[in-house]
């Protein structure tokens, strides 16, 4: 399938990575991840391709999840009444809440919702499932899609009116404590996740003002993007028993007495791909982690002297990389190799193999990694060799992205220095705690509060705003 | 999770299977399939264990798709304008389609469309993707929900509101011959598709009045159901060049001419697993051939004697199978053996191993499968002989299954004939083929005209209507 109608003569050079949001539209028609001109705003097609990028990613969450979760699906319709049952809850979504109305010609006798988020579709269900103790923890999750009517600018991946990929799990448990240390569980996960795609990230703890409706807190996860600003790629909250109240989830303790479960819920959506694409692409293209590339190797063959047996070399190389594991793909369009190498380039391949009569006698193949590094490796060891170069490759883009996301974040101690910090970064802000000072630390420094970084301490400073001397301090960025 | 709240004494006992609607109802609650309590009707809950029952099956489809077709996703909502352009394809759904009218708390300006299919989704973004016959044949798919407003009684997996595993594939071509090819590959891998589940099928043209809206013809698989009732569980489409017309889908072919494409569709829905369920259960609940089973093969210690003993024998058998890439559990709950084995042949599970001490002492396990058969076997060859019995229960389920179909479809010579014949099965009727005499006949027996068989030929007979002679038949049934 060819790109588009549009570009009927040659393709359109891709913008310098610098134009970020150029670069980035651009970037994802040219590499075939989505099509964003579906006739409706803020809902995008997936390309083969790109959903060959997301069944990877999503098969990391899968396999880290399915330890001790269970997939299910619920349905994607809510009806109002449920829906409108937890008062803080819908005080969140009642503005982005897609509703259906009616059903062939006629009116419906109860308004249906198109899930923003499932806590109202599952909750009632949790009520029938659990019993006893001995039914908890409950562990699900599921990967759907649900709806919010953005009014913000949207963007493929990032702002979508329908968000096709939206993992979200729910557990219920005994206690509060329990549930608080499922929270912990959460982030790990993703930050196992994030590693496996070579992303580095912040974790925080949001202000209370900036927490998941009906939630007792909730924790964050952040990617600093290309132009320094910070995308929200995974949530995850304590919902404490405020669900469990409105929906009457109780369980016999082993006392026998009815007790509300505690809850948790956590969240990831494909703005991990929008973080993906944009950590690691350059100005040629994507760039993609072994883990997760739909070609992990392309072969393109020189086809110069005895044309036959460079394409028998060929085949029985993809032959040999496929019989390992490897995904390989043997490209003998009719193209020229550059336009070959330029094609699988955009694609963030991580690895081509170039294989001509002169390597062919010398018994080596010319490896070309996408991040530029180029070599002759001995056909024999060819294997083993490129297993070597994976973990390489992985190791050298987590240092590169983590150099990027170091430089991106700055201690401050003032709110001038927070506001010219966070023009391209983030700052990393000395607050005292109180929601006052927190808001008029928003007002002034004309960012966003991600929250108190996790999982850190600090040395003693003064809160920007009043003064007060603390150990506490907060992340500060212009927030996507 | 224990099954609900209403069953807190002891399980409600499963009906026989020869009360087939209650029996399928209660099956999918205490097999765990899906639950059909959510407050919407005709839309359900995939519990974990149904929705990794879900998981297996479809992974054979993608499996047989992926071979030369590439998976999508295309937005669920679908604009009105672009709904509406086809007019057949309209009139065929119009009564069916939820519509969303407001985002948030305001009126949307276009009205959006929850797809029942996605033709009208999918084929705007051909137009943009298909530019020359270098671009074709393209093939597509997607497994999405979809939604349709039923107001005929509704039923779990078979007559739903969301259908929430709709496989349809999408396929563009330069001839409608190829495209008429492309079909019969479609009902070729959808075969392969049911054998592999041990479900027999019929194959039929549908009539004209009866196939898809918009199509040139459409070819139906069906399944005969334990009540001799059919469900249609495939289908594919020749689409011709009716939506590339109204899409404006052309490309330019090797002459430079621009031409319109021919296109076909087909989908499969979650009936596969209402067919799997209901073709080869019985009385004590799921019986699941060893390619879908979530759990292949259970292993219940029998804890006399030496206790330790018998467990650890059960866990080293255990990771010995797991390495040989067998789906195993082994149940070490607190409940008594009997009540193991009742649990896990609710489940459907293919092989059950009975592991005590006299079996150690013996160097055997006690195999008992799903189907009644049971053996001693010597644990050494264990692995192997596993392997041998999943080749055998598969063989045995169809077969069963086959001498099933075999007995439910019946030649008759007339309208009475066909009558008693579709009160619990499918008559094949001598029928010449005319739309009047096809009315005529839907209406005196009072049963749906699947229509002609596929790939079989007949001897000449009489029109049961007309009495004109005839070589073709059609099948009838009562249809779900």
């Amino acid at each position: 399938m060819t790109n588009s109608k549009t570009d009927s003569k040659a393709p359109n050079k891709l913008p310098t990575k610098e134009d970020y949001s150029e670069w980035y539209h651009e970037l994802l028609i040219q590499a075939e991840i989505v099509d964003n001109r579906y006739p409706v705003k803020g809902m995008c097609v997936w390309f083969p391709f790109g959903f060959a990028v997301r069944k990877n990613v999503y098969s990391i969450i899968r396999e880290l999840l399915d330890v001790d979760h269970q997939e299910t699906q619920f349905p994607l319709l809510i009806p109002e009444n449920e829906f409108m049952k937890e008062a803080q809850h819908i005080k969140g979504f009642e503005n982005e809440v897609y509703w259906v109305t009616s059903g062939g010609t006629a009116p419906l006798d109860v308004k249906l919702a198109l899930r923003p988020t499932s806590e109202t579709a599952i909750y009632p269900m949790f009520k029938l499932w659990i019993r006893s103790h001995a039914d908890l923890p409950l562990r699900i999750y599921q990967i759907v899609n649900t709806f919010r009517y953005e009014t913000k600018h949207t963007r493929p991946l990032i702002r979508l009116r329908e968000i096709t990929s939206f993992k979200e799990a729910h557990t219920a448990h005994a206690t509060w404590e329990e549930a608080a240390e499922q929270v912990e569980v959460a982030i790990e996960r993703y930050s196992e996740f994030y590693r496996r795609l070579a992303i580095p990230f912040l974790v925080s703890r949001r202000p209370v003002w900036d927490k998941f409706p009906g939630a007792d807190y909730t924790t964050a996860i952040d990617v600093i993007m290309p132009d320094g600003r910070t995308l929200q790629v995974g949530t995850a909250h304590h919902l404490g028993s405020t669900f469990a109240k409105t929906y009457e989830i109780t369980y016999e303790a082993e006392d026998g007495e009815q007790k509300l479960i505690s809850q948790t819920c956590y969240g990831i959506s494909e703005r991990c791909i929008a973080a993906l694409i944009s950590v690691h692409g350059d100005d040629k293209g994507l760039v993609l982690p072994w883990g997760v590339a739909p070609v992990q190797v392309v072969i393109v063959p020189i086809l110069l002297g005895d044309k036959e047996l460079v394409l028998e070399v060929c085949r029985s190389l993809q032959q040999k990389l496929r019989e390992a594991g490897i995904r390989v793909q043997l490209d003998t369009s009719d193209e020229r190799p550059g336009a070959k190498f330029y094609k699988w380039e955009m694609k963030g391949v991580p690895i081509r193999l170039e294989v001509g009569p002169r390597d062919i006698q010398k018994g080596v193949v010319t490896m070309a990694r996408r991040d530029g590094l180029k070599k002759a490796v001995p056909t024999e060891s060819l294997v083993e060799f490129l297993f070597g170069e994976a973990g390489d490759i992985q190791a050298a883009l987590y240092s590169r992205a983590e150099q990027f996301r170091d430089s991106r974040v700055m201690g401050v101690s003032s709110i001038e220095e927070a506001k010219a910090q966070t023009e391209g970064g983030v700052a990393l802000v000395p607050w005292c705690g109180s929601e006052e000072c927190g808001h008029q630390l928003e007002d002034k420094v004309d960012a966003n509060m991600l929250g108190e970084p996790q999982y850190v301490s600090f040395a003693e400073a003064a809160c920007v705003v009043c003064g007060k001397v603390t150990g506490k301090r907060t992340y500060m960025a212009r927030q996507y």
